[in-house]
């Protein structure tokens, strides 16, 4: 609203906030959506998603990670984010517990409170944002049900390594809890780092997790509305439920389209990734020449989340808020304050954007700290 | 299921089961959608949906009906079925009670059940189906909240004359009640019916009614998932709220697709709308020369409901499930039991569907008649 405002007064924003792909659908994939059309693939699907689409999701995963996952554990959903909300809503009644990371996606808490289940949020901060099976498991409480992790994650850019993935689960299946794994940022994960999925774990931890996976950052299809989820069957069961009863389905263009996405060349995909990954290793370094600002490497994701608190101080902010607020109306950056993901004293700076625009942004951020001086 | 296992054995299924138009998505719209594809207009909306579409929504129903919405009163919902989801859920609180009709879609009290409502069914067989402002006042509880109405009805065809309309919200804004007006079915009437909405009623009643409308009948866009709510703004905030921390949104290629359908040539309605009498004024008195059987006009949608009640006991058949289950394995036709919407002997039969389906469907129920005799 700030920002339009500010471009109907001739201003030129840059727009670091929006977690979204700056790329288009690649062609291929929207071929497929205007075939069907041409087929008049226009009506109900069943709730869970047409069979080969859902076929297509178990043949990705599977074959990507070792697992055996059949199109009965796996519902189609509007969205990753529609994924979370059912897996939610089916498993948490209210009072229970869910451990969350601090800093995580916005939308975690706010669904965890649509089911009325208490938020317990693991602090990450002391460990530069990686969690780790000791921080779970002090966290643990008799009421805990369910962890919800995201890695890599939004919007810290850090990832999870396997061997500590698997800790992870190992602790939350001994204590009796159910683990979501949000991987809508699967694929985007910069070497050393590898991309992992709770798709690879032992079948005994596998089953005590829902996979929640998307379309929308991998495939730059965030408008087409196409997620998935896989785990064990009586959760996936619940969660269809609650989709008939809702949305319905995915839309049914979208649904084949996901299938050439899913099922053709991944080219795109690995384009995409190496162009974010040049982003972040111009991006990540400039920011750190500005004086106050400390800010890690992205090891997946395409978010940069410094830390600004020496550059509040000199600016003479009390909150990250103000500090993203000063950053939109006199300097025309939009980013979003790390206080919004529960990291008072940083930012998210997304470099899904153009080296033109990644350029523009440092130019001005620098002009802030210059003029705090 | 069961359809699919007669067919791998070769057996020609007739199915009137399922409530969705036989026709395709028109032409235009479709194109519309390949336009957005070829401007790559595949990433995120508003949740609310563009404004260009909730403009369109509004100018469709206030130039209809003569009322005032405007785009902040309007949510586009995926499918009309979530804005009734997301209706109910925003204003529910578990003990409160929802009147519903009784039959009535399935979807209804599924959804008041989620919510944690009761349930206050009203019996409409004794008006044969139409629902008046007295048996609303006669049902209502101290904890009634909330009545959803849905004319034209699925399942039963019948549709509520704009007096008694009015007389029911009446009754409902009396006694404090909310009311959710599903008029998913709105242009699919029957002279001399009229076309009616709840947009229609004077300010101080519509401000107490949610209109949830749909794309999916009206245009034949089932697939695309698009609806819509109308009503307080308070409500549609709320509603918005959940949409936004689930679906997110409608599909960006099928918001844009349903301001093609919405904004441009309304022929395809009217064709359609044709079509459906023309079947209906030939099947229904065809069912009704089967013994056994009766079966009033439809007043709208696209179901006949008859009273097979005659035609069970000939059978020797003790439920309506039972009857449908007959007429499937038997006679291979596929149709679903009056029980399923509360309403035990009768069965509701989808005429969406070809003059030639419709024959052979009166055939098959014919012989089951006479096979009882």
């Amino acid at each position: 609203m700030a920002a339009d405002k500010l471009r109907a007064q001739g201003v030129t924003v840059i727009d670091l906030g929006v977690g979204e792909p700056d790329f288009s659908t690649p062609e291929h994939i929207k071929d497929a959506a205007k075939r069907a059309l041409d087929e008049n693939f226009t009506k109900y699907t069943t709730s869970a998603g047409i069979l080969p689409l859902r076929q297509a999701v178990c043949d990705y995963i599977n074959s990507n990670f070792g697992s055996d996952y059949t199109p009965d554990q796996c519902c189609i959903t509007v969205g990753g984010k529609q994924a979370i909300f059912s897996g939610v809503v089916s498993l948490i009644n209210p009072s229970d517990d869910v451990l969350l990371e601090k800093p995580c996606w916005v939308s975690f808490p706010e669904i965890v409170n649509f089911a009325e289940g208490r938020n317990v949020m693991i602090d990450t901060e002391p460990t530069d944002f990686h969690l780790t099976a000791e921080m779970v498991k002090a966290a643990i409480t008799p009421k805990s049900k369910l962890l919800i992790i995201n890695s890599p994650s939004n919007p810290t850019g850090r990832v999870i390594d396997p061997t500590e993935f698997r800790r992870i689960i190992e602790v939350c299946v001994e204590h009796g809890l159910w683990v979501i794994s949000d991987e809508c940022y699967l694929q985007f994960v910069y070497p050393p780092h590898r991309v992992n999925s709770a798709a690879a774990l032992p079948p005994e931890l596998r089953s005590r997790v829902l996979i929640s996976g998307s379309l929308s950052k991998t495939y730059a299809m965030t408008g087409w509305r196409v997620g998935f989820t896989l785990g064990a069957r009586e959760w996936v069961t619940e969660i269809l439920k609650i989709q008939s009863q809702s949305a319905t389905m995915a839309a049914s263009i979208a649904q084949k389209a996901a299938i050439a996405a899913l099922t053709e060349s991944q080219e795109p995909v690995k384009e995409m990734l190496a162009e974010y990954r040049r982003r972040a290793e111009w991006f990540v370094p400039a920011l750190n020449e500005i004086p106050g600002i400390q800010c890690s490497q992205p090891e997946g994701a395409f978010y940069a989340f410094p830390n600004i608190k020496d550059l509040m101080k000199n600016c003479g902010l009390a909150t990250s808020k103000e500090a993203a607020d000063l950053l939109l109306h006199k300097y025309g950056v939009v980013c979003t304050d790390g206080g919004a993901f529960g990291a008072e004293g940083y930012l998210r700076l997304s470099y899904a954007n153009s080296m033109e625009s990644l350029r523009e942004a440092v130019k001005r951020i620098q002009q802030m700290a210059a003029d705090s001086g």
